[in-house]
């Protein structure tokens, strides 16, 4: 096992990072940008290291100076979190090139999935259903004859295009000659490439992602599943394990996960993120390669400690467990709760945390690393704290997520979180009865 | 289900019944002294009333004081969390013949079980090993065959007695004649009755409890047993679940357990108290017939509410919980935080909390009333948080422990705690290797 690793992260993952390592009895270095030196994990750091100014693109970003603060602390490994360099290929095989491990899956793993093109090669390889979808298309004709053939509504995208921009639905032939000839001006506009692709359109759907746990030799397993449909603009706010999905649909995407993470010999955590329709169709849609935020409800309802695993897989220690040896019990949330005016819309709201009290008591879990007197620095994300409740059932966990909800106390000056938003999601009908599609936040939780 | 119930209690215990019912959405008095009125309990209470000063006479033991609060705010049922009233049979009476549901068993279980012949009583009946003894011993002859059979060491006891008083150890037929002149003696001095008893000493033993849920009507489940030796002077001080006593010893004392409550139709939650020996004989010594401080760690095996079950049972709910629905899973360490000095014997220490950060992260559960600005009264007991934690193994329990220990801060003018110890002896190798006896704190702990 390795004797010290660094964390090249911060807020609530290096603390999570930092929780893990000290269990095993590895030293951990946290290395922090000049915002963050008063940071819990750089406080309860066996050895922190500055690697440079605030802003990511100097310090978290920053390879070379993660890369020598490593090499001067003498860290064996490197623990990259999630979000700034965790899914970067470059940074994992800088740090394979300079005798660090890095602590997640090989450079070649995260090459091949790491683009669109690539995901849905591999899903291809291993028969796991993507959406349907064409390839460049030459003339409106072709497009009216492919969305004929996969359904509509359809989707038509600019080919070289991404983050939604030049997308237009299509809901009949009636509309595909006209939307046709703006989408592609406006693909010839944001991308100075006027292909366009066309895809089926789903429009009402389940974020389900699958949680995989691979040693690199071929050997994987699935630690179930959660869902995280309750999202504001792509952005998740709440998840929960298991999901809502009958059998054998539910069985059949953990198959269809697991066949993915087998074929690509997965080491270490990743996810498989998939959309499921109301007819039960479901379709992969990326692998993330790390760790993720929402890992803590699979812990919560597998007793797994998912992070020590990770470390555990990297040091070459044998991965043994069987799938059979995963039992999930319970039912688990998890709300995050950001640094945001949720009254007026989301807006980030940074400060001086001077009164903070966290919930207890049974089921309860509190993943933040926010202390009496911290200054939330304006540079990095508005995620402040995790709370995650377990409960026998979906219903206890909901009644306990709302209790402890009604505990928690964060408060400083001009100071707001979203403790309230997430109150009144666990308030909501839809929300109880289970009724959670990717549009719940923008149409069921209306005043 | 209850739609407002009073916790005759305060402290830790008072908030977690507040947090049970909460979760099911029953209403919540709190009745406290005037020593408690700014304690967490009372300040998330939807209602709380003065029971009465400081001192428990006068508040938290007045029965009229308590029923005419349950009366004046409509609570249908108290919950006497533990200590205090929870074991008073009277009182359990009163609130019957005042029409307020007693949360926890019949007044005739606690009559019966209540006092030491009763329970010897019952567990003969039942067929449970009580420590092998003696009726009143009429001269020093018999105490001598009594002994030849029962075996070296033997306990001389005043047949009146309690807490030790008047208590002989004697290790040979030699040492009798004047062992029993003495014990006569001093239980005539205490007790004013020179009668004796004779017991079978148990030199080293381990404390294991056996939790039971009944609902009064014959049906009875096990919810594990719990390991409690690591004491001090009879107090309680570090509990764990599973105990580390090998099958088929730990199922005897499990269905020995659950054949005792059964015999008496056991209402609500129980601990059946043994002590085992290196041997693995086991005795049954008393049943505590309430909620126990360390419920915890079985919550946390277990995954189920006790304090909800209770509450459940109570309302006349069907308990429907079958033996095979409970699966035990990992195990779990509570450590007792006490607002003492270790260093100085344990002395209490009480004053203002100004700086509380408790730790989070997976498996650490935080049960504790305390809040920063609360001034821990000097009135009661001196447990100011419970810190549990569960992991895959007892090994990941004990890491996990030191861990979440080391994050512990709790400081305030002279205020002193038990953290200290409790990091002792998660690093004793003693305690690491499960060798643990009820003279672990006295002969393993010096430095």
């Amino acid at each position: 096992m390795f004797k010290k690793i660094m964390v090249a992260n911060r807020g609530e993952i290096a603390l999570r990072v930092l929780r893990a390592a000290r269990e095993l009895g590895i030293k951990v270095v946290v290395a922090h940008s000049e915002a963050d030196s008063q940071s819990l994990p750089v406080l309860l750091a066996d050895e922190a290291i500055c690697i440079g100014p605030a802003p990511s693109a100097q310090s978290y970003l920053n390879i070379p100076n993660l890369l020598s603060a490593a090499i001067i602390t003498g860290a064996e490994a490197i623990h990259p979190g999630y979000g700034f360099l965790a899914e970067n290929p470059q940074f994992a095989e800088m740090c394979r090139d300079h005798g660090i491990v890095f602590i997640g899956p090989t450079p070649e793993s995260m090459y091949s999935l790491g683009s669109k093109a690539g995901g849905r090669e591999i899903a291809a390889k291993s028969n796991v259903p993507t959406v349907p979808g064409t390839g460049v298309l030459q003339s409106v004709e072709e497009a009216l004859e492919a969305a004929e053939a996969i359904g509509y509504p359809v989707l038509l995208k600019a080919s070289a295009g991404g983050g939604g921009r030049g997308q237009k639905v299509v809901r009949s032939p009636d509309e595909m000659k006209t939307a046709f000839a703006q989408a592609q001006v406006e693909a010839q506009n944001y991308f100075s490439d006027p292909s366009l692709i066309l895809e089926k359109y789903v429009e009402l759907f389940r974020h389900v992602e699958v949680q995989v746990m691979g040693d690199g030799k071929g050997h994987v397993v699935h630690v179930g599943e959660r869902d995280c449909s309750v999202q504001r603009r792509n952005q998740k706010l709440i998840e929960e394990a298991p999901s809502r999905l009958e059998e054998p649909l539910r069985q059949e995407i953990l198959a269809a996960g697991v066949r993915l993470a087998k074929y690509v010999n997965y080491q270490g955590a990743g996810t498989l993120e998939f959309i499921v329709d109301p007819e039960g169709n479901f379709y992969f849609m990326e692998m993330n390669t790390r760790i993720q935020v929402e890992h803590t409800v699979t812990e919560m309802v597998s007793g797994l400690d998912l992070v020590k695993l990770q470390i555990k897989i990297a040091a070459g220690e044998p991965f043994t467990l069987q799938q059979s040896d995963i039992q999930l019990r319970g039912h688990a949330i998890e709300c995050r709760i950001n640094a945001e005016d949720y009254e007026k819309d989301f807006r980030p709201s940074i400060g001086k945390v001077e009164t903070l009290h966290f919930p207890g008591g049974p089921g309860v879990r509190v993943d933040s690393h926010l202390y009496a007197g911290y200054s939330i620095p304006p540079h990095y994300d508005s995620l402040v704290a995790k709370l995650i409740v377990h409960g026998e059932s979906r219903e206890e966990a909901i009644a306990r997520m709302r209790r402890a909800l009604s505990e928690t106390v964060i408060e400083g000056p001009g100071l707001k979180t979203t403790v309230p938003f997430h109150l009144k999601v666990m308030d909501n009908a839809f929300y109880q009865r289970g009724v959670v599609y990717t549009n719940f936040v923008a149409t069921r939780l209306l005043d």
